[in-house]
């Protein structure tokens, strides 16, 4: 069975409380989902504020992803016509092959938040749609409410379906906005809307109110559904949306269905991770699939079964979504995936090489103090340098000192000293800027400037910290994730510390080593530089 | 229809990945599930560690208590007469008027990890089921694996609960152990051990690998299940356990079951909280009826359409669940929601006073500075009040001074000095850590613990650090969240500057006035003070 999937972390998922995403984020994330191979990306209301019209402009750009890009939107306002309704013109001007319009399908709505009549809501959705149509789109209408419309008035429900199967559009989305509907009432909607309208594709779009958006997503592609919607993370407005790395794999791997290409299945942990990233959100250990516990075995008795058959307490293999298991060491995937990923750099660390092992060893002991490559590949580079033992670092800290007060001097509330040796050569600068870390960065530059001059062409372009243990509070772990660029290449390097300081200094060191020790003594370092 | 609820928090649940409950814990999650009116709680296995036994033993003091109390054990051993197996005789020594025995039902499992013969492992279950009986118990028999088992060979697993109903067992747990079935599986193996023993009552233990099991257990249910077994935050092995606190609700208000007594549901959200206190977790935001986020309302349009009636975008009533409704506060909001937000701190501010407007344009100026109030409902009452100017600092900083220096000295990498003037009169202060927000957290309070001694209930609970403009990397604007505790009340504060350091002290400082001026001024603070 083929089922469509639609993603829309991008438009759903940031009504979740707490996301906000920036456009750089947008684009981080749709390109996350583009290359785990989800066809359809809704990827905001280009009417509702500019930075979602900014975002569809500048994807315009970018073909391959442009071709997944969904747009969303309402349907007319009562007192426009549909031809001068702004909010279409905008859903027309953002360009996207398909757009998704949303409509109301429930009396009690129509009447309470519209103040239209049932008949007038018919209009606007018949008018929007083939306005939308005669424009050239692929129109998926969003039955908003559908479920709770159809048990108050199945007549309503299922007449606002049609109007709009009848203006042209190519496929209804039966969305349960509000999250209280239970699997078998959305099995029985689906069933009741095929009924009525047996040519007409359908989708479901479920809410995680009552904690079953993904059995409702199931119970409805089941009852012959064949479009589903959700988030890849299940973020979303109050208790979110159906979780489509939760979903995605149930179906695929136990049912057999088909819905995203089986690659992006086995890179779908580290996706997953990366996303949450970008939201800066912690992923929680509990998420089927994708969680660090998904795999875990604590009680004894189930750890020892697993060791003689993981069959005894896995329901799928963790490698199959790109997971591990957790307590497993010396885990032949594990090697065969490192191999995989710093081959270029190191090929002759294959997978059966002792020393591979011995690598993986070490990783997982810096994944045990809270560091994570994932998103820091460059940071992965001198990590695994590091365990060969080639590597010869190219400074040597003696010592640092970072000072903030307040009030500020002159404005500027943070200075620092840093002091380092290069071939028995010392040399102490400082700096100042807005916060230590900003200083200390300066003082560290301009110190290493003097024995590496390319040091001078980099730049930061991005800061991310995140704190890992947050019931300590202030007294927590923090990971800081730095990305940096020459203007050729951008690499990311992370650092773990209780002191969000000396983390930062982790990875900013990391950062110029990186530069240093592996993008200057490669040629065109844009093609061979990883993210 | 009456379904008998058995809550495993501190059995099942105790083998989540993070959670170690001491002894005292124990009781406290007991008696709060007490409260609720859950009628079984699973407390563990007094045969596998001593705190379980000893828990038993004093737990045996509290007859309100005990009556609820299960103990869980295993069948025999194979090398063991029931009579002689330790096992056995710890669990009938706990007392409990109930207990629950696992026994194995799929074949594969017996063999792979109890390395014994099918038939073998039926005199096992028969033995334990009738010593038990013998003591006086009622014994739930739990049917380990039930649903793989009841796959691979249906007769082998039918067999197994025949067998323990004939040697006298009450009820038989249906476990999905791995958590691997999907609902309409649950509810064939449900419908298939009915059919083969119709007079045994069942119940259902469904694991979330695919978050799943709360759909799960109701499809149990529907098919003749009558007791639900699952923890009440759905902490467990892996992915966890049914979430109660998810699943109780929907079946009492929304399909009318009876399950626990209705003032046991008005309690709910306040129990969760404390729950996940005792387990020092964050409680997810998004939990369906007791998170946070579960009647918050982001989007302009949802939140217009909440206030003109709640049912538009909500499945049941917050207070039903113990829970409120919130509007979050972003660039969308308008006058009538702030209003709402802040009614019972400023009635005066109505939708159309006129300093609500002004008020609002403060706020929008606070959030193009990086502010955002929709997590800081606490922040958000400080600024009204200085937008309003009626505010009276209750400290005036003179100056604060951080120091970070690697190499740290004596492992210590952070110092603060912090100056205060209270009323005319100055305090110095100063703090170390393991960071500059740690060592200044700690100076800044024992400043202030001098002119307001209720400084000292105070303690950090979260500390989350947001960049709001990575392209200017470590010289961009970080926003800090804080949220404080005093034991009763939990509240968030927001900071905003270029300096992390200037943005933590500010959202310190704010967590404390906020503990001052407002919550030691209420009365009853429990009730009043926002998260």
């Amino acid at each position: 069975m083929r089922i469509e999937v639609l993603d829309t972390t991008l438009r759903d998922g940031s009504q979740g409380e707490g996301v906000h995403l920036s456009l750089g984020d947008k684009f981080a994330i749709a390109e996350t989902l583009c290359e785990l191979g989800i066809p359809l990306i809704e990827a905001g209301n280009p009417a509702s504020n500019p930075k979602d019209a900014a975002f569809f402009a500048e994807a315009a750009q970018c073909p391959g992803l442009f071709g997944r890009l969904v747009a969303f939107g309402s349907t007319r306002k009562r007192e426009r016509t549909a031809d001068e309704d702004p909010g279409l013109s905008a859903l027309i001007a953002a360009g996207t092959p398909t757009v998704t319009l949303f409509g109301k399908c429930w009396d009690f709505q129509v009447r309470a938040v519209l103040g239209a009549e049932p008949e007038e809501n018919l209009a606007m959705i018949a008018d929007s749609v083939a306005r939308l149509k005669a424009a050239g789109r692929r129109v998926i209408f969003d039955a908003e409410h559908f479920f709770d419309g159809w048990k108050a008035d199945p007549g309503y429900a299922l007449a606002c379906l049609k109007t709009a199967a009848q203006a042209g559009a190519d496929l209804c989305c039966l969305c349960d906005t509000n999250g209280g509907s239970f699997p078998e009432e959305i099995a029985a909607g689906v069933r009741a809307a095929r009924k009525a309208l047996p040519s007409l594709p359908l989708g479901v779009h479920c809410h995680n109110d009552m904690g079953m958006a993904e059995a409702c997503s199931l119970a409805g592609l089941e009852a012959g559904a064949v479009q589903v919607q959700g988030t890849f993370l299940g973020f979303g407005e109050r208790c979110g949306n159906c979780n489509l790395s939760a979903l995605i794999p149930s179906l695929q791997l136990k049912k057999g269905w088909e819905l995203i290409p089986p690659e992006g299945l086995r890179a779908w942990t580290p996706a997953a991770r990366r996303v949450a990233d970008i939201l800066n959100f912690s992923l929680p250990s509990s998420l089927p699939y994708v969680g660090r516990s998904a795999f875990a075995h604590k009680g004894g008795m189930h750890a020892d079964a697993v060791l003689k058959d993981p069959a005894t307490f896995e329901q799928v293999s963790p490698e199959a979504v790109g997971n591990s298991r957790r307590f497993l060491i010396s885990e032949v995937s594990g090697r065969g995936m490192l191999a995989e990923k710093i081959g270029r750099f190191f090929p002759e660390l294959t997978k059966d090489n002792r020393q591979t092992a011995r690598i993986l060893a070490r990783l997982k002991e810096l994944e045990q103090e809270g560091y994570q490559f994932e998103s820091a590949e460059a940071g992965l580079v001198l990590a695994v340098m590091r365990a060969l033992k080639e590597y010869a670092p190219c400074f040597e800290l003696v010592r640092y000192q970072t000072v903030n007060e307040q009030p500020a001097v002159e404005g500027v509330p943070s200075s620092a000293l840093v002091k380092i040796r290069v071939n028995g050569k010392t040399r102490l600068c400082c700096g100042e800027g807005n916060g230590p870390v900003n200083s200390l960065d300066k003082a560290l530059r301009e110190a290493l400037t003097a024995f590496y001059p390319s040091v001078k062409e980099m730049s930061l372009t991005d800061y991310k910290v995140r704190v890992l243990t947050p019931q300590a509070a202030t007294a927590a772990v923090v990971r800081v994730l730095i990305t940096s660029t020459d203007g050729r290449s951008e690499w990311s390097t992370v650092g773990v510390s209780s002191d969000v300081i000396d983390a930062s200094f982790k990875a900013l060191s990391d950062s110029i080593e990186y530069k240093i020790l592996i993008l200057d003594k490669q040629g065109d370092c844009t093609k061979q530089s990883p993210r």
